[in-house]
């Protein structure tokens, strides 16, 4: 049955929800706080590329678009290491070398999605119209106008892709027996750039995503079809080498100086870039449920804002949107067992990429620099090569399957207690082979 | 140095720390979003008794106000355990008699509070003005009059005593780095009525807290002076035996007769109460930091609403109270300095009890009806007995001393380890002079 679907937010959840509804033939106001991208050629938020793998590709299949967004993507197949001394050193993300995350453009995405999802006659969508509350029983979202005045927009279904400090999801945990949890990293973070080189090309290795892991803190760069690499840092906000600390012009050429000497002749706008660009903060948000009253429901970072470690932001958001589409499909009569559906399906998954970004933060910035978790990261790759689909690292499950993040991650913790039995029975035999030896030749 | 303090809410923390503000020479502007309770006699709120103990009686003998408040209150030494079948078993909160927590009017003790602070001249109380946002720079409180039109009130000082579902903590938490969580049980309440006897005495036992434990729900009753007892039902929102499926007056008859035999007979308008009367939620709040900017303090349910099963609620309220004057007082010339060493002395302590009120919940309506569990009490009891202060059961601290939340769960657990090792060294002891005696015998 068509319904008349209200989608709050045209970020990248927003606008690939609103092409699925659209072209399942629901009739879709897609209404955005920020000005029009395809008028302005602007989207808005501050970070400008991203990581997308598997789950994101699945998605832009379904919207035949994947290939589209990938002709303007750069392959990242793994890690380049750059100690603060010495050659940088390059990490696979999978033993199978055509295996890779894709750096793409943000605002390149957001607007392939949003092009092709108003190219459908379904869907109309409206700019400038920020969300400032939401009425769970009509349902309706309630928007601020230009002058000052409120404007209602009613639908059959409300769904809030407005982000991490969604209007929406504020209005909604104003409900009794809504659970609720917001937790910033005691880190920030500061974008920076490397430019392209004189000529055009690359200054460092275009195909990798690079890390200076520094224990505590680290950068990080991914490269842009330009040329050009977006630099982020990762610092504490507080206490020594943190955003509190390093702040003149000086503290920041110094510090690189000592902390990523090699990156720092590639920086020639290091200081302005520096001062002019803000510091981030980062936040992992929890909520349950996910929709109210079976009218209202919020997806992607509205519902489960994740930290960037583990690159699956947008990946998470795209799997939600499929996982809504099928829902609703599944159940076109009854849209609260549509939600419930939805929101069975996807809670448990949101929270293990969460957790799992929060680890990989750990992994990013203090272990990737050591040489055991080099010969770990072999040991798995190797196990896979042996044992095939049995033993899939954990990288590869997040990054280049579609194995629900949740069932991942119990998965990689059966295949570690099996590698540790088996190391057990393995060392029990060796020493068991040896006394058998010993006595034989006693 | 005398500041000027905005005092958001003038429930019972809010109105003992304009009490204690204002004595201590501040000017106070203490703003309630209900009606005036002295002119209507009236205050808002649905519980309408609660148990006070050593910690709130610490920071009312500090107004000079504890007498006055218990002279009015009925004390409660122990619980009453009510089983299915059978007779009531008293169980002493203390080995000592003497303790005991106290059943109270949250309405009179309001009043009290309420009448001290406005007598005092450096105090003015204004009502029916809900805070609806908060300016963190300023700062001020952004108030809604009767006519729909704002009003900034501002201070050197703002501090929200607005309770679990706070304005001034929404606003606050929308801010970055604010961390925030809101946690809501599966169980919700109802209040119900037993009425005093026609003579006017109490039906059942006056000096006790009485349970009905049931395994996964419970009631509960507390005396007031009127003879009458506050019952509260905490029973699964959903399930079996749940709010969802007791509906009917038939349903809540024969539920009664079949969970509750005993209690019915004391409770004739069980049906009107039921009907009547509201199911509420019950959530428990953390955030963190306490303050912004040194500017706006959080303090009570505002800062760390918890659930009822400990009694507590009101008595750290006050403990926040005494501890946010006291911080205030040692540091008259740095603000930011006072609300950091508040939240500091405060935080983990509001988090202890808000673990340990979760974990009595268990315990009242699991474990207090097994023999297993007064052995466990008596025995507790009898350690205290010998071994005096170097024994403190985890209840006589948390309800008969004002040692910190913290330091008193601490210390149950090394207590707890103690026992246990007493328990195998004396076990031990038993083992080697049974085999001596074998050995001196053979």
């Amino acid at each position: 049955m068509a319904k008349r679907v209200l989608i709050v937010g045209a970020g990248l959840g927003g606008s690939l929800l609103a092409l699925y509804l659209g072209r399942a033939g629901h009739k879709v106001m897609l209404v955005e706080r920020r000005g029009d991208p395809r008028a302005k050629n602007y989207v808005g938020g501050r970070s400008i590329n991203l990581a997308i793998s598997a789950r994101g590709i699945h998605a832009l299949e379904r919207a035949g678009l994947a290939s589209q967004l990938l002709e303007h993507g750069i392959r990242m197949p793994g890690r380049m290491i750059h100690p603060v001394q010495g050659a940088p050193v390059f990490q696979p993300y999978s033993r199978d070398p055509s295996r890779a995350i894709n750096s793409v453009s943000r605002s390149r995405l957001n607007l392939l999605l949003l092009n092709a999802a108003t190219d459908d006659p379904n869907v109309e969508a409206r700019f400038d119209l920020p969300c400032v509350d939401a009425d769970f029983a009509k349902p309706a979202g309630i928007f601020r106008r230009a002058d000052g005045s409120t404007e209602h927009i009613e639908a059959d279904l409300v769904v809030a892709t407005d982000g991490a400090y969604s209007a929406v999801r504020s209005a909604m945990q104003k409900n009794e027996r809504v659970d609720y949890s917001q937790s910033y990293l005691s880190h920030g973070y500061k974008e920076l750039t490397i430019p392209a080189a004189d000529g055009g090309g690359f200054r460092i290795e275009r195909n990798a995503l690079h890390i200076w892991p520094r224990g505590g803190s680290m950068m990080i760069a991914l490269p842009n079809p330009d040329g050009t690499f977006t630099c982020t840092l990762f610092w504490p906000f507080d206490g020594p080498d943190s955003f509190a600390t390093i702040r003149t012009d000086d503290d920041v050429r110094r510090h690189f100086e000592r902390v990523y000497p090699d990156a720092l002749p590639h920086m020639p706008t290091l200081l302005e870039d520096f001062r002019g660009n803000p510091v981030g903060s980062m936040v992992t948000v929890r909520t349950s449920p996910w929709h109210l009253n079976g009218t209202v429901a919020l997806l992607g970072d509205a519902a489960h804002a994740v930290v960037p470690f583990y690159g699956q932001g947008a990946n998470a958001s795209f799997e939600d949107c499929e996982a809504l589409v099928d829902a609703l499909t599944e159940f076109p009569n009854d849209q609260r067992a549509a939600l419930d559906a939805y929101q069975t399906r996807r809670i448990r998954n949101a929270n293990a990429i969460a957790d799992m970004a929060l680890a990989n933060f750990i992994e990013m910035r203090d272990k990737t620099a050591s040489s055991a978790f080099r010969l770990k990261k072999k040991a798995e790759h190797a196990l896979h090569g042996l044992l095939g689909n049995a033993y899939l690292p954990l990288y590869d499950m997040v990054s280049f399957t579609t194995i629900p993040y949740a069932e991942a991650r119990e998965r990689a913790q059966r295949q570690q207690r099996a590698v540790v039995t088996g190391a057990v029975v393995a060392a029990g035999a060796l020493v068991a082979g040896a006394a058998a030896a010993a006595w034989a030749l006693a």
